[in-house]
């Protein structure tokens, strides 16, 4: 049923174009970015994620016989050329920006060097793994950012889009910023916390709630968690939960993790009358705990309204990233080595749309940090031999309107550059730390963000800029090009 | 890195109330429906899709020791629990709508007959698999209605939410009508079309355009597809195309499968200007492609205004179901047959909201179509044992509105089951047809549909009503509900 190799994951053009290469080699190297252009959901930033199965993938890759018999009777691809792929491996090199940091549009997030026909093979696989995990750890950023420090439950299994959108995911969710996720084999794989209670057919498969409650509240005394929408949340599920709650009291069973959910209805009037109902029981401690359609939006607009919401369930819409399904990253040929030559040229991918003009060149992605504040004050995308000096005075400008100018003073700011090797010559030089780490990791990468940065509408963007020696050479190479075209 | 075995592709939930009706054995035979409420991206069917993964699923259902170790490791499983888990193995009966069909909110699409704790674990993965597939055969069903017979080919893979929404997605896509994907895995898995040409790279990574494509066309003459917008469409790209095609024509090799492949830009204005240069030369055969993040809407209205397009390649917002990446299918109790009783007693799931109150009791689903036109003239939700009589007069009422009757003449009508079984006592007793019968099949299922159904604007809703002992049943269970809430 599932492909165990995913040496097929590619599109068909990544194949047909090797064959070109391979029957008419250049022995070309060449520079490939993965970038997005525009940030999900209209925030003013994403969270990269991925690169572990990213690395996988890579470390993988093996035409089996049975893929090469495939390809075979497709009519498409010659002897040569098959006996080639059965003995594939990936010998280039890339550079990540590691899981769990904060990203910006245009900032190459995955830079591979390879032999133009290792390059190709993995752009799809790079795309589609990366797409995904990014897309969901920034919905869940956002999601996260608006529940306040409550916890939020990824419980979107059911509503995502396949298996892997399932399991996956949910590991994004997590380094996003969710506390947990009822999804048990994302548990398994990634060691992160699972979660969850009861659904209504529980309730239902008992003569009545109350005995569907005790009966739950006996096998489960420290997380005892009930769902009281079945049939009335304030006549019948509140006082339900109550009454077994009292009884749990009286013998004696120390009340800790417990509470009600409540899956449907008006989530602010129901919330604040149930705890009304559980704190002049002695229960203003339970959990409340809501679900039903929730996104960022709306667990703001709870929040507002004082709703008496202290942990968050939320599924489908975290889960496909609803409002905004998937990330647009793009990879785009960045610059070209010949066989003979020691030096990358640089190549550039025009538009009509002039934020669409790719940046040419072998490039790599400083950030600056504020010293006082440790806020981002700009990202720079550099040529890769640039060297910046934390101590030197900087103006920066927009490349864009380029006569938007700020002088960043030196010794006010600190330098970190994003891109890191992951894999060498084919092989893995970079460890992931675990999911729970990158979740901790991306808690301070989001606390390197401004609140304006971090709001829902009209976010502030921060500043990424190119450096004057990029700039003066994606202008020479436009220059250039515009010429020819008038000859 | 890929989980083999999706056992554990479940809510924790399902484990914890499992375990419940473990330590607490009623027995209990249980029916549960997996049915929509609201068809995807406002029009007036769904298609079904998935059902061969959901049937593998279920034969592969086992916990294997490491999920074992796993699961006793959360301290929340008892041994003897963990020791049942790992006899595990689904007995019960499954009935489904096969995949390709037409499909309306709330008709069961998938029921599972089966002793509580297995139902209840199976719950998660098929709604997944289910909810995934079916999402995007709906959407490619739509895609394709827009395009009029061209062919469509799914080229998502990039930006699908993971592997599994590419592999399955594509899967989904050519059910619903898709001609091809590009998605290599896809075609070795279900021996489907894959199709393709080159990306933007190819082009740049030559001296210049004419080079690219002269040497493409070398490669390929029977598949000759040229990418025009790396630079400029009609100054360069098309005259470039041009000059190769009429070169192979000097040749003497025969154009057959060759055209040219639009990008970017106003495809409107460009394949109209295209196809003009492209006919002036003597190739008014040639394929005219576009992609650019096409959907249903956009091809509508390039049609509407006659773009000079004859192949559509749809990415992002087919494989995500962009306006609507959600199915929303549920999984909700049904009926509860005690271990002491030969009867199932129907139960029902109250809501707020009328619509969302479920449909009790065993059922099944009727569909009425008009013996004339072919076309669907009304389905009927019934309890199982009902049985319809096409030679006698029926009189159909809307089951919210009940004084809306419609009289259906006997012998002007004929009657089709939709669900039939897939598994019975854990047996595979369904054969799949091939993913290309299904999308012949799907084909024909959308004929039974009139345009008035199908347009994207307000589409004409098709009657799904209840039957009298239905309806009956649905009305005492709400009564007596009520009676007793007024006690």
């Amino acid at each position: 049923m599932r492909a165990n190799n995913l040496t097929l994951l590619t599109d068909l053009y990544e194949l047909t174009m090797m064959q070109g290469y391979f029957k008419n080699p250049t022995n070309q190297t060449v520079i490939f970015d993965m970038f997005y252009r525009t940030n999900p959901c209209g925030g003013a930033f994403a969270i990269t994620a991925g690169l572990e199965q990213m690395i996988e993938y890579i470390e993988n890759l093996k035409f089996t016989d049975e893929d090469i018999e495939y390809l075979r009777s497709l009519n498409t691809f010659e002897e040569d050329f098959l006996e080639y792929l059965s003995n594939f491996r990936f010998t280039g090199d890339i550079y990540a920006i590691p899981e769990g940091t904060v990203v910006f549009p245009r900032e190459p997030l995955v830079k591979v060097v390879a032999p133009i026909m290792e390059a190709q093979l993995v752009e799809t696989a790079i795309l589609n793994i990366i797409n995904h995990q990014s897309l969901i750890a920034t919905k869940a950023a956002r999601v996260c950012y608006a529940a306040k420090g409550d916890a939020i439950m990824e419980f979107g299994l059911r509503r995502a889009q396949g298996p892997d959108a399932g399991i996956f995911g949910a590991r994004a969710a997590i380094i996003g910023g969710c506390a947990g996720t009822s999804c048990v084999l994302t548990g398994k794989m990634f060691d992160v916390p699972i979660l969850g209670t009861h659904a209504h057919s529980w309730i239902m498969s008992f003569p009545d709630e109350y005995t569907a409650f005790k009966t739950y509240a006996k096998l489960y005394p420290n997380a005892c968690t009930l769902l009281v929408d079945t049939y009335d949340v304030l006549k019948s599920g509140v006082p339900n939960a109550i009454r077994v709650f009292e009884e749990m009291r009286e013998e004696g069973i120390p009340l800790t993790r417990y509470g009600i959910r409540i899956d449907s209805g008006d989530l602010a009037y129901l919330s604040k009358e149930a705890y009304k109902m559980l704190a002049a029981a002695g229960f203003d401690d339970a959990v409340i705990s809501a679900s039903s359609d929730l996104d960022e939006y709306l667990i703001e607009s709870l929040k507002a309204q004082d709703a008496k919401i202290n942990s968050w369930g939320v599924g489908t819409r975290l889960i496909t990233a609803n409002d905004n399904p998937a990330f647009g990253g793009v990879y785009k040929l960045a610059a070209v080595k010949d066989a003979d030559s020691t030096e990358f040229t640089p190549k550039i991918k025009l538009s009509e749309n002039t934020e669409k003009v790719t940046n040419p060149g072998n490039k790599t992605v400083y950030r600056l940090y504020n010293k006082k504040t440790g806020k981002i004050r700009a990202d720079l995308i550099c040529l890769a031999d640039e060297k910046l000096d934390a101590d030197q005075n900087m103006v920066l400008f927009d490349p864009i309107d380029t006569w938007k100018k700020t002088k960043v003073l030196g010794g006010t700011y600190e330098v970190r550059e994003l891109l890191v090797p992951v894999i060498r010559e084919g092989k893995r030089v970079y460890e992931s730390p675990s999911v729970m780490e990158l979740r901790e990791y991306c808690q301070k990468e989001q606390n390197t963000l401004w609140d304006e940065s971090r709001r829902f509408v009209n976010p502030q963007k921060v500043y990424v800029d190119l450096s004057q020696k990029l700039w003066d050479l994606k202008k020479d190479l436009l220059e250039e090009i515009s010429e020819k075209a008038l000859d």
